[in-house]
């Protein structure tokens, strides 16, 4: 029984112009439990036959099997689409998902046991230690090798995307109260949106539909975040081999050192009449300016 | 060496007007590890005699003691002032806080290791499954016993909040990014503020002030949120005791179970013009209007 990603409820509506009691539409956060299992092990395995619990997030029920895909990509554990043989509801509530991976996929389940807790829109995402935060930054480079395309965007391209992507916002405009992500060519077509009250939850959500559609990494590609970007949001994208990312709010210092060291392109506060650019502005196909 | 709060970046700012390249002032997000370590123990324990990595949050440097006893009182590991020996940096990063408790202070270390991660904004902060974060809802309920003062507040009163919390707010006005949280009186008047690049961090700090205070718990509190309300806020705001919670962006689902279940008034969308009371709203004298 998987629940909807808003609900009614009923509220007093103060306002100036009088008082009213009506209902309002409110994002629903629940808690989703990712669980992971091998393929061929027996059902009551050491775990009670459900899988190993690897963390869990609070999110808008709706794509969960992406999140939960996307969630295990990011975090290293995924190459390829064959890895995942499986990702479904397991138990009757609509909020423990489990992934079961190929029987000879290496996983260091011990490691996973304490390392991963994911967390609505959280910055570390299951990193036990500043160590581990650390080593697993910088460790890929976008766009990097010799001889690799180079991905280039136009400005005026950029300005088009947060429209576009507002447009495809079912549940922000319902509640108020969602971040959405989406992932766009360079010519600024929509590729695909999600939304979550957990700005990395929409993340793993873009990052697992990719994945589950063999569209990784995302050569070529701009993802825009509704809000700010921070260092888990570029760490993701990197994971994702995403060149550029722009986002609607503002960013932190170690989403810019992130980006810089990782060679993604990553603007920020683009908003009507202008944008900034942190890192690897010549991705950036400037406008001719009157000046 | 402790970090500040924000730095100086380089950027190109493209401008309808014009581009140009300056500096922009962006939010400081870095890993702060919080540490517990027990008085009285010898230096080199079982975890190399700097105590036991409890959690990571990616927080904004500043304040981070506060945010390590507001973390551990918000999971309900401490009760009293003198509980807390010492809280301090462990190290020369500036990014390692150790709390040292009394030595007979009941803790299940085993426990914490499995169950404490926390992370930037995040919605659960270290409950590895979704029975505990449902057990931890709903075991305190608000100015709830016979004879309790109840906390009263006018509906003026909330308006004037969002400017006088603004107002307090350095880092937001330099960076655009960060999160605040307010604590305030029932007349208004603000008590204490604290800044961050995640919600939930903001929330520690302010909780672990007052805790260190020995105000707590906050009865005739009003606490205000910058951004949304979301579980995880809502549970911090009942751990503190706080009666009235309210936010300037949307709520949760789950948030306003919370609310209702612990008796907390819970408003939200706190804008000029009104605003929302989604639980409780006895606790709110509504003005007097013509419609």
């Amino acid at each position: 029984m998987k629940s909807p990603a808003h609900r009614d409820v009923p509220i007093d509506a103060l306002r100036d112009a009088g008082n009213a009691r009506r209902n309002d539409v409110i994002a629903v956060e629940e808690p989703l439990e990712i669980r992971l299992m091998r393929e061929g092990l027996p059902e009551a395995d050491e775990n009670g036959g459900t899988g190993r619990s690897i963390s869990v997030t609070m999110r808008t029920p709706g794509h969960d099997a992406e999140l939960a895909v996307g969630f295990l990509y990011g975090e290293g554990l995924l190459r390829e689409t064959h890895d995942v043989v499986a990702a479904g509801y397991c138990g009757p509530t609509g909020n423990i998902l489990r992934v079961t991976v190929r029987a000879d996929l290496p996983l260091d389940l011990a490691r996973l046991a304490r390392n991963f807790y994911s967390t609505s829109s959280c910055g570390v995402c299951g990193k036990a230690s500043i160590e581990a935060v650390a080593a697993s930054a910088g460790d890929r480079r976008i766009d990097a090798g010799p001889g690799t395309a180079k991905t280039i965007v136009r400005e005026s391209v950029l300005h088009s995307l947060p429209d576009s992507l507002r447009a495809s916002q079912a549940g922000f405009a319902e509640t108020g109260g969602m971040h959405a992500v989406g992932v766009f060519d360079v010519d600024g077509q929509l590729i695909a949106s999600r939304e979550d009250v957990g700005r990395h939850n929409a993340m793993d959500k873009l990052v697992g539909a990719a994945f589950m559609a063999g569209e990784l990494p995302w050569r070529e590609r701009v993802v825009l975040l509704s809000g700010r970007a921070s260092f888990e949001l570029l760490q993701k994208a990197m994971m994702a081999g995403c060149p550029i990312v722009a986002a609607i709010g503002a960013p932190s210092t170690l989403a810019v050192e992130l980006a810089e060291s990782a060679g993604i392109t990553l603007v920020a506060f683009l908003r009507p009449g202008g944008c900034n650019v942190y890192t690897h502005p010549w991705r950036i196909r400037v406008a001719q300016k009157e000046s």
